[in-house]
């Protein structure tokens, strides 16, 4: 009996765990929000996964369940454990990266650098945080946010008025950074743990942009430190599958955590050319319990640049047109402004000219 | 609205261009002959490509049609191209890749160097070739064969009674080889064209065992001549899409063209991973009219190994086990003695360690 894993989620990064699952020989199927889902080729079932009849159906019918986001409630999550699903990574670490607040709480804990941070349950409470830190903090709402949604650089309480009013939220101190990196780490339920090279994101409004692996003039320090840090957070929070760790790279030299993911992350993308195991075949191996791959890169630098708002077949024509060396990721969206739409990636020994490369094969075709 | 390319055949070279595909953005439908086809994931239809109803049917449902095998019917492929469908490669070039006589009678007139041959139609052909050729020959029915099936060495008319009784047979000399090489073209309907690296072809009964890219210890003129040869077939016959041309190294050091194939082929599975563009991608590329990839290497050498018989989630596993540098490939097909179920690949610097590396792996887990 071919082995079945159950991704909740269909969004491009259920997508490209097609591929992946395809070569490994393990059946992929998909619990899809639309029937025009972006993973839609795997879909089995099309519906809501916060009901908990079309969640408990879909699950039912695999060997392994996991996920494309990270939106499925808790509780029902725990229903499935209870009910006997196999469910990686399990709600007791997925409930990190849902909740930032308990993100930052048990962090807190382990040896690993944070920026300052508090919940805020009022205005007094900002005020005081504000007062703290120079008049300036970052506010997240606890639950929901992503892609820059959900965060805001707040200078009075006034700014988050409406959010208290929805519940307490996540203060944190506005860190300078000279860069933003992300540390990208694939574990087995065991513990058995593979770290992928730390790359460098660009963000722009919040969004990542743009990908470097591996990260550009980093030192040996650095390279270590985020590798430990991936693996202390892995561990501690006991994750199965792929963690991202998304790292403020400050002056000093020192890394502060700044966001999780537990699933395949966009700053990881470069690994299906980069690397000898893509994060995609990384995570379907880590929870279904298989010997990790090697995560080394098969060339000196890649480069990422995400496609904002279509990546349709004309745009994707326009980017191979501009150079051969690029390589393609369409996502199978409808075109709307803003929406991460696909990607592009080259690689090879000069990093310069690959940036040049991937930024104007991005700009060929732009319908903006 | 979305370019469809329709395959015909569900096999591991159509599941194979799936993830090319999707990386495109462009939908993948697939006719394939049963509901468990290799490639079942993409499959539209399921039913005979034999059958004018069916093939028709599915034809009228996309941009572009192409082929995961070389068995549709010459005839019902040109009654689609007078029905306005886009057949590429068509069948005025496919038709050379089904039948082995016309594929040397059309390569005759060109600028290729070929082994002896002749079109036998009674014992009496066979014996003078016989006597021309050492009393040795190489027998091939026209049509139908493949891996080995469809061959026989023969030594008198009588090895071929059989195959006479149903019709012509193609002979040709019994080549003196120091060993295959086969040279992957990939061309667009106008004309351009690129040249994969020429890799080497390891043959056990007559199956394809083993590629390693590029082919070892060649000269600057076997590599120049492969992809002369590559190019000058794939103009002359008008192919579009990949074509593959397995050659003979002789010990003279001239090539002779062996056999043709129009469609991504067992030598070309390497690429996925150490090329920049996979031969997938460069076939969907080709018959997509779109512009064609770089077919560069991104590592200096890597090494294919066929699983035959089974390449189930057990013979998978073991393998990763074996050696976390393997890129496992499965081609979600039921186990059966000798049939091609799976491949796997590794890449790198050391040839003959990426060799033992990949047998060694193939062996794990193994059932027989």
């Amino acid at each position: 009996m071919t082995i079945r894993v159950g991704v909740v989620g269909g969004g491009q990064l259920a997508r490209m765990m097609i591929p992946a699952a395809q070569a490994l020989g393990v059946e992929i199927r998909v619990l899809a929000e639309s029937d025009e889902a972006s993973a839609g080729l795997a879909a089995t079932v099309v519906g809501d996964y916060t009901d908990w009849e079309t969640l408990s159906f879909f699950a039912q019918e695999v060997d392994v369940l996991t996920f494309d986001h990270e939106h499925v409630p808790t509780h029902l999550l725990e229903r499935l454990v209870a009910d006997g699903v196999v469910v990686r990574p399990g709600p007791h670490a997925l409930v990190c990266a849902q909740d930032k607040s308990l993100m930052r709480e048990r962090l807190a804990g382990l040896d690993v650098p944070l920026p300052a941070w508090a919940v805020a349950e009022d205005p007094g409470d900002v005020e005081r945080f504000l007062a703290q830190h120079d008049g300036v903090a970052v506010a997240k709402t606890p639950r929901g946010g992503y892609d820059g949604k959900g965060v805001r650089v707040v200078s009075t309480p006034k700014d988050v008025d409406d959010w208290l009013a929805s519940g307490p939220i996540l203060l944190e101190q506005k860190v300078e950074f000279v860069r933003e990196l992300a540390q990208l780490v694939a574990r087995r339920p065991q513990g058995d743990s593979v770290s992928f090279p730390v790359v460098e994101t660009l963000q722009k409004d919040g969004v990542c942009a743009e990908v470097v692996a591996p990260a550009p003039d980093q030192s040996s320090e650095i390279i270590a430190e985020a590798a430990r840090i991936g693996r202390v957070i892995a561990e501690a929070l006991d994750v199965t599958g792929v963690l991202a760790v998304e790292m403020f790279d400050t002056p000093s030299g020192q890394l502060l955590v700044n966001e999780l993911a537990m699933r395949p992350h966009n700053s990881g993308h470069v690994f299906t050319e980069a690397g000898v195991t893509s994060q995609f075949e990384a995570h379907l191996r880590a929870v279904l319990d298989w010997p990790l791959g090697d995560t080394s890169l098969r060339q000196p630098w890649a480069v990422m640049v995400n496609l904002f708002g279509d990546a349709g077949n004309e745009r994707i024509h326009a980017a191979l047109d501009y150079s051969p060396q690029i390589r393609p990721h369409a996502y199978g969206k409808h075109p709307r402004p803003g929406r991460k739409a696909g990607h592009l990636v080259a690689t090879g020994d000069d990093l310069e000219q690959l940036k040049t490369l991937v930024r104007g094969a991005s700009e060929a075709g732009r319908q903006q």
